[in-house]
Formats: structure tokens, sequence, C-alpha cells
């Protein structure tokens, strides 16, 4: 498997999978430059992304774009890594729908409020922060964690924005418990060591 | 199971979903009202969803929203409907590659451009309509369906919004005749019958 990939992006929470799953040393990684938030960068001709994004995994014939889909479907590769239930285990349907209730929610709404665009209409579809606040209570009133007593790829990919956006964490004392017990993984330190080594080859 | 549903709304393609996995007798539909783009209606108490949206599928102590995991989740439960391409097989990564597009890209960009929101700044994160039609394009020239040669999910869920929105219908031949393939489905007409008499029965 090959995964597209730029430091300091989304795509690092991709990393951090990668480590929980222990597929970091089995996947190659291509670290490609990409257009920055803050105009600096380019796509990069060697991305396979068709737009120039990461994360970008290939695998064979199989083309995977938007981590949503990212998590899934290494997951399901690697169910003996136990991070995420796999079809017909108890917690499918949650940990399905907080993949897709990031991607299809809690993304737009996050880069719609960044940009001021999060008006009433925005809200009448997608809603806003305060619905979002209130679906992480609902599942961390259960658990520690979104799926229950474990660390999981939910909260690996859920948590992600709140640790580069501290601005959207809720003043909520649940959520920022649980985001500390995220913080902590050892796989963000990983992480952050690798592509702070990414970082550096690059200047 | 249990899918609370709304007659005329995006859960409409579920119902089309539960005819083709042949689960439409299966499932228990309970009909809820909801607020209405157009202000009418009103999020129903009868509805299990938190935000009183449709569609919502309850399978015991699961409960699963947004379109993209309600989909994987019905195909994984039903594969020897063959709607979908199950974990380990070919064309998995594709197909929740569509789930996650769908959900975090598609969605997002055309309300947003119906909305007037798709600002240079939404764009750099989600893209536009050009990129949409480049990523179904890409899918279509090397099959009748985006997953090949068959009709999936990934189909009657990408193909969904253009059937309710023409004006949003690239001016692309192959992108058209498939939307015509799409919309020729026993599964919509079924849909359509089944909405008109809920419809009925309200009024
Ligand atoms: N929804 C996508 C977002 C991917 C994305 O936008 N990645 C950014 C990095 S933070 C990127 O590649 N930006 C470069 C560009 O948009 O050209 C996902 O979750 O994978
Ligand atoms: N992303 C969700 C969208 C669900 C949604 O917004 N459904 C509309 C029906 S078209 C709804 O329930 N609206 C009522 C409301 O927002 O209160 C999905 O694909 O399932």
């Amino acid at each position: 498997m090959i995964l597209y990939h730029s430091p300091h992006t989304r795509s690092s929470s991709t990393i951090a999978l990668l480590h929980e799953l222990g597929l970091f040393d089995a996947v190659e990684i291509r670290v490609v430059t990409v257009r920055r938030g803050d105009g600096s960068g380019h796509a990069d001709p060697a991305n396979a992304h068709p737009e120039g994004k990461v994360p970008y995994l290939v695998d064979g014939d199989e083309h995977i774009r938007e981590r949503g889909a990212i998590f899934t479907y290494l997951c399901e590769k690697t169910p003996q890594a136990g991070f995420a239930p796999q079809p017909g285990a108890p917690g499918r349907g949650a940990f399905l729908s907080w993949m897709a209730y990031y991607q299809g929610v809690m993304e737009p709404v996050m880069v719609a409020t960044i940009l001021g665009l999060a008006t009433d209409g925005f809200a009448s579809t997608f809603r806003g922060r305060d619905e979002i606040t209130a679906e992480l209570r609902r599942a961390l009133d259960r658990g520690d964690y979104l799926l229950g007593d474990r660390y999981s790829a939910a909260d690996l990919l859920v948590a992600s924005p709140y640790l580069w956006l501290p601005d959207f964490v809720p003043d909520d004392g649940v959520i920022k418990a649980w985001l500390e017990r995220c913080a902590a993984r050892e796989s963000l330190a990983q992480t952050a060591a690798y592509d702070s080594t990414l970082i550096a080859d690059m200047t």
C-alpha cells in the first residue's frame, strides 16, 4: 500500500492510524507538497490524488480518498488490531456513523464556521457546534471513548480537528477530559516526531 | 430494524436501498414529520434521531445516522444482495470512497452552492462542481456504473441528488446517460409509489 502524505496536515491523523494499526512499516509513505491554507505550497505532480490532496491511499487497484473511507478501509484490512468494530460486531453502526458524521457534518461545520459561512441556511442542513457538542456528549456519557471503554479509530478521527483548532473545543469538562485522553496517545507523539523529521528534510 | 422516514426527502433513497437489498418488508418503517427546507413541518417527537432528521436507522443497540453510514451498514448486513463490495473484495475501497465523498464533498458543495456560500475559501477545502464532474467522469470512463459494470449502492446514493436537483446535472453526455440508467431502476419507481401513499395518508 502507498500513502500520499504531507506533514502537518489532515493526513497526519492517517500516520497516527498506521501506528495504531501496526502498519507504519508496512505502508510506503510518499511525501508530497500540497497547497496550504495560507496560500503557500502547490499541488505535487507526484501525488496520485486527482485534486492534489492528502491523504490518499493506493492499494493495488484500489484508490481511496477521504479519511472516513481511508480509516474504514485500513481498519477492515487489520481486524487483528481491534481498532474498530468489524462488520457484524457490536458498535459497527456507531463506528460507521462517526466516520460519516465527521466527514459529512463536523468538517463542513468547522470549515464554514472558520470562513464565516455558517449561516442559518447552512445550519438548517448541517446544524452547528452545539449539536456537535451534544453528539459527543451523548457518546461520552456512556463511556470514556466514543465507542465505549476503548480508544478506537472513531476517537482518532473525531478528536483530530480539536487538537489543531483549540478554539473549537467546547467548554465541557467531559469532552475536554476525553480530548486529553486522545491527545496522550503514543501514536500522536510518534506522528509528531515523524512529521518533524519530514519538515527538517524539506528545509 | 427500524427506519425513521419521511416521504420526499433524502430518506427516500434509503427506501430505494431497502428495495434493492430485499429488505423493504423486513424493516419497520416509522413515518415521521421533519422540518422542511421551505419552513413547513416540524421535528417529530416520535423520531429517534437526536436532531429530528431522516433517515435514521435503529438496529437493536445500534443507532445509525448519515446515509453514507446507513448504506454501508445495510449492505454489510445483506452481502447476499451483492449490492456493494464487502470488506476484502475488489472495489471495496472505491465503494467506501464514494460513500465518504458523497457525504463529505458532494453534499456540502451542493448545499453551499444552493445557498450562495460556495466561496473560493469553501472551494479551497471542498472544491466544487467541476471537480465533482471530473470525479464522476473518471469512474464512468471505466464502466457503465461507478464501481464498474453493475449498478450498486454507490450509484444509488451518488445519483440521488441529481434526480432531485436537475440544475446540478453537468452538461456531459456520459454522466447524463448514467443518470438515466440510475433513474430507470425499479426501486425508484417503488419508492415513488410508496412515498405517494404516505403523502396521501397524511392529507
Ligand atoms: N475531507 C478530506 C480532506 C483532505 C484535505 O483537504 N487535505 C488537505 C490537507 S489539510 C489538502 O490536501 N490540501 C491541499 C489542497 O486542498 O490542495 C479528508 O478528510 O481526507
Ligand atoms: N447528511 C444526512 C442528511 C439528512 C437530512 O438532512 N435530512 C433532511 C431530509 S431531506 C431532514 O431530515 N431535514 C429535517 C431537519 O433538518 O430538521 C444524510 O445524508 O443522511
